[in-house]
Order: structure tokens, then C-alpha cells, then sequence
């Protein structure tokens, strides 16, 4: 066969998800330990004490970040971040991580201390152990992979796949508000391009800014589910978006689900800022991105519990699957949900 | 102060060792759940049922592998390998492993293909579940990272840190030849680059090419040291090539070791191919990497189990601190043994 008989799908074809399925479909898993595999957002094992609890993200300069506005120290912390909300949105407490880095030789020691720095106040915030990694060097850019890994007791873990019609549909913080901060980064950066001399302007921006650069892991929701005896039927982080990462949860439980426009929360900042910038507040939820709040699903026996619980907002309810995913909006209309995954392709 | 008074400290001033040992300094374990952290070719965590020993590993084009002599298919099963010879080196059994890979657009799906059936080949050799991973797009060139999982019952893993004075110090296989296996591909890129009309001539050549594009992780040792209950004192994988990771050994147990030079495996073909590029053979055994044999040590009551193991070779003796680390030479000559380490920065 020649080479140009080779055919040539571009990645783009296929989309995050579509490849993730694509490579995953060759897969199967065949030992005893593995529980649960690719598909949700992390592995559980079984090693005869309690189940562990394994997830991996990879960031990469140019691609997850911008260093002209990510600074180093918050880059650590958000790094270590976004891998600990994996482990929460399993219902499970993060414990350790492995850090991996490739730096280029235009990063000096005091930066990568810096980034270090960021990644030891996470872990000292969270009580996590870094416990291994990799340090390389890169042709350009840096990349940094973490995994992260933590436990609870298996019959508490919580799946994608587990939500029931009939089930209410909470979300914990508010969304939306990391993308408009990102916005707001990346507009300072051009302002900054365009004139060095202009100073950014971000002093009454610090929440939205705040949430993009140094998000939080809801580890309260989930030691507040160890408390109150509330074990989600469904779980997941919203690190894509309301709409991708509700999607998955309906798609891996055979469910439908309609949401609320009204009930979802949307910070009074962001709402302003998204007006702003022209935007309509409930896509920057819907497809923002990056909150790294969770969303869950809980039997409507657990209702009362739910409502006790700070910062936790009823948004919608899971429905059969024939009804689809739709977003009733606050005009009255039903909207289907579809997603947007990423597109860096 | 002004950006002018912030101290630069270039990365290649650390070297790669003494970098690591500057982060991994800030760090310190504190969960009962963590044995073991950095320190080691995995850490070790307990869950309450058997240990779970993680390793790490990330891969980048240009510093690790080059796309023109290292196919897309060996580099997937290679990624694992070196990850599971890791665990390998804990005497541990591999179990798992996530794979979490950053691609350009040049890449095609077809070519990611290629590089997951790699993966798939090495974890079908090996018994090892795929469980997760992320699949991210990257600025420019292809990135793997990988992180593998295993274990064996607490008193069976082994340590760098447990060699004693009088241990015998192993080899499994042979040293050398994925150096000098690399050196030929490199050798056969310029004379393609110089005239892209020219054959690389390797068909001779396959033992050493296979080396570095194939190599192996020494699982059967581990299941060797199982079934003639055998446990090694200490046991390191040489990635970094004898010396160094025997230093790694010495460093980690407080002891010296002698190396005779004449014991060292060097494959015939390494040997020969070692003379034709003019280089010392053993130089090539001692700073060549990438091998993915493990050096272990034994007490000398259990040197009858190690005689009867295949393909393993007693090269030396762990001696008192104070007499340093020395390859005694075939000419009868002492020299010390220094480290490589990389120097990719």
C-alpha cells in the first residue's frame, strides 16, 4: 500500500468523546481488581481493603493554560484542583497524588518553585500526600500530570450511571463563572498586547478571575454526604459545562433529564459580566466550563437532606429517556441540551 | 522589586537528581495510608487490603522518542513497558495502568490507532487493565503519560533502601544494547536525512534496534522471586543505565558496592557494535539506559535460588559505605562509579 492509500481521519472528525470511545472500544478489562474502568471520571479497584479510587488529567501550556496569565503558583494549585474534584465527584476523599512535569529550559528553577509552591498549599489545604512523579524536560512549553488517588467505602462510591427517573438534580456553588473570568483574562491579555503599557484592569473582577485561576474541590459536599448518610445516585464534576456533563450522566444511566433555567446558579457577577461581554448567562453555564462544582442526583427520599445543605442548588429532575435532556427556560420554552465537549482540535 | 533583581537559577545547574530532590524537599507525607513516597521507582499505599504500589512515567516527542525511527505502534507498547517495569522493580505485579496522551492535528486518527494497538499489544502480554487515561490536543508533538498500578503483599516488595553489607548484586538480562541500539537508528536518521534515497540498513542490526524500540518489562523475575520464595534486599529497574541506578541503590541503603567489570551481560552484538562506533562496551553497560533489566541484591544465603534463575548474572558485592561505589576493571583496575543521570535540559 502506498502512502497515499493510508486513509487520514483527522482527530477533529471525531471530537473529545468520540475519540475517547473510539480508543477505549479496543479495550477490555479482565482482571478482578478493576471495578470500574475508562467512563467515568475515575477508575475504581479493588485491592481487598477499600476500593481505590484512580484519576489521571494531563494540562498543557498553550492548550489548558496561558502563562501571560495563569501565574505559576495558581497553575500548581489548579493543577493538583482539578484532579482532586475527579476523586470528590466518585464521592470518594482524595489522599494522594503523583505530579509529572516537562518544563523547557526557558523555565528557571525559582519558576518550577513556584509552581511547586502552588501545588504544596493544595495539597496542605486538602491533606493530600504527593507521593511520586516525573520530572522531564520539553522541546517547548510546559505539561504537568497529575493522578490522583483516594478511597471510600465502596457501597458510598458514586457513578455516573447511576441516576433514576424521578431522581432531583442538585449542582453545588454556581457556574459559569470560571469562563467568564477566563474571558476577562483573555481580553486584558490582548488590551496588554495591543499597549504594554496599559495595566489590566481586574480589581473588580476578582471572583470571576478568581474562580478561573484558583478553583476549589467541593471535598465539604462530600464529607457532608458522609455525615448526613446521603449517598448520590449520580455523580459528576462540571469541568465541561452543565450541558456536556449532564449529558454524560444521562447517557451512562439510560435517563433522561430536564433542568430548570430559573434554578441554575448563576453568580449575580457573572450574570453582569456575560451581559457585558454580550453573552447570554445561562450558556456560560451551560457550555463554560471549569467550575469543577459537582453535579448529582439524589432519590427524592433525601430531598430534605439536600436542602440542608450550604450552597446546593435544585436544578431539574432526571425523566425517562425517551423525553430527552431539555433546559426549560425561564420564558417557558424547552431548549434540548446538547453538548459542546472541547475543541481544541 | 524589579523583574532584574529575581534570581535565575538554570534547571541544567540542578541536573535531573538534584532537581527532583529540590521539590520533592518541600514535601512531606502525612496520611497513615502512604508507606512509601518519592524515593523509589513507585510509592506504596495502603488501603487495608494489598499494598498499591503506583509508578509514573511521562514520555515527550523530541526528548524520549523520535517519530522518524520509533513506529507509532512500538512507542504505545514501550510507554507501558517502561511504566510496568516500575512496578517490576517493587517486586510487584502489574495490574493496571491509565494512559493519558496529548496530540497535534498532524496526527491522524489512523496514526493514534496505531499507537493504541501498541498499548493494547503490551497490556495483553502483560495481563494489565487499561482504566483511564485523558486524551487532550497539544500545541505541537505527541506526549504519553502514563501511570501503572500493581501490587504484592507488604513483606514481598522490595526497596531501594534495603541493601546490606555482604548482599550479592544481580543483573537480569544484558546492559547496554538499547544504547547502542539507538545510536544505530540515530545513525541511520542522518544518512536518510543526508539522502532520503538511502535504505537504513538494520536487518542485521535486529537484536539491538528491538532493544530500544521493544523492550521488556522483567516480569518473570518477579514471578521467579515468588515462586522460590525469594525476596531481593533491594531491587531498582536500570533506566538510567548501571551506574546511576546503582547509585540510586547505594544512595538510598547507605552502603558501597563493587562492580566486576567482566561479570557485567553485554550481548555479543552489543560488544561488536559498541567497537564499531568506538566505544568502550562497558561504558555503554554502565551510562547506556533504557535497558528495563532489573539490578537487585540478595543475601547470600538465597545465592543458590538466584544461580538458578535464568538469564541472571551476579556482578558484584554490596560493601561497607566507606569504600565508596567501584567498577573493578578486567584490567584489575579500581575506579569509581559515577553517575550520568540525563542531561536533557
Amino acid at each position: 500500500m502506498s502512502e497515499q492509500d493510508i486513509p487520514r481521519t483527522d482527530i477533529g472528525e471525531l471530537g473529545e468523546f468520540g475519540l475517547i470511545d473510539h480508543l477505549a472500544g479496543g479495550f477490555k478489562n479482565k482482571r478482578k481488581e478493576t471495578i470500574k474502568g475508562i467512563g467515568d471520571d475515575a477508575a475504581v479497584l479493588d485491592y481487598g481493603g477499600q476500593p481505590v479510587v484512580v484519576s489521571t488529567d494531563l494540562l498543557i501550556e498553550g492548550i489548558h493554560f496561558d502563562l501571560m496569565y495563569h501565574p505559576l503558583k495558581h497553575l500548581g494549585y489548579k493543577a493538583v484542583i482539578v484532579n482532586l474534584s475527579d476523586i470528590c465527584a466518585m464521592n470518594a476523599i482524595p489522599k494522594q497524588v503523583t505530579v509529572s512535569i516537562a518544563i523547557s529550559n526557558r523555565f528557571s528553577v525559582e519558576a518550577i518553585d513556584e509552581l511547586y509552591d502552588g501545588i504544596r498549599v493544595a495539597c496542605e489545604a486538602y491533606d493530600i500526600d504527593l507521593v511520586g512523579g516525573d520530572t522531564t524536560s520539553s522541546p517547548s512549553g510546559l505539561m504537568i500530570s497529575i493522578t490522583a488517588i483516594g478511597s471510600n467505602p465502596m457501597e458510598k462510591l458514586a457513578y455516573r450511571s447511576g441516576a433514576k427517573v424521578g431522581d432531583i438534580l442538585c449542582v453545588t456553588g454556581d457556574l459559569g463563572s470560571a469562563y467568564l473570568g477566563l474571558q476577562i483574562l483573555e481580553r486584558e491579555k490582548q488590551v496588554f498586547l495591543a499597549n504594554p503599557d496599559m495595566q489590566p484592569e481586574l480589581s473588580e473582577k476578582k471572583y470571576l478571575v478568581g474562580r478561573q485561576l484558583k478553583p476549589e474541590a467541593r471535598l465539604e459536599a462530600v464529607q457532608y454526604f458522609e455525615k448526613s448518610n446521603l449517598i448520590p445516585t449520580a455523580m459528576i464534576d462540571v469541568s465541561d459545562g452543565l450541558a456536556s456533563d449532564l449529558l454524560h450522566i444521562c447517557k451512562a444511566s439510560g435517563v433522561g433529564a430536564f433542568v430548570e433555567e430559573a434554578q441554575v446558579p448563576i453568580h449575580d457577577e457573572a450574570r453582569m459580566q456575560a451581559i457585558e461581554f454580550k453573552l447570554d448567562p445561562i450558556t456560560c453555564a451551560l457550555s463554560g466550563g471549569e467550575d469543577y462544582e459537582l453535579l448529582f442526583t439524589v432519590d427524592p427520599k433525601d430531598l430534605e437532606k439536600v436542602r440542608f445543605m450550604n450552597s446546593v442548588y435544585i436544578i431539574g429532575e432526571i425523566t425517562p429517556k425517551e423525553d430527552g435532556v431539555t433546559l426549560h427556560t425561564s420564558g417557558g420554552q424547552i431548549h434540548p441540551v446538547t453538548a459542546q465537549g472541547w475543541k481544541h482540535f
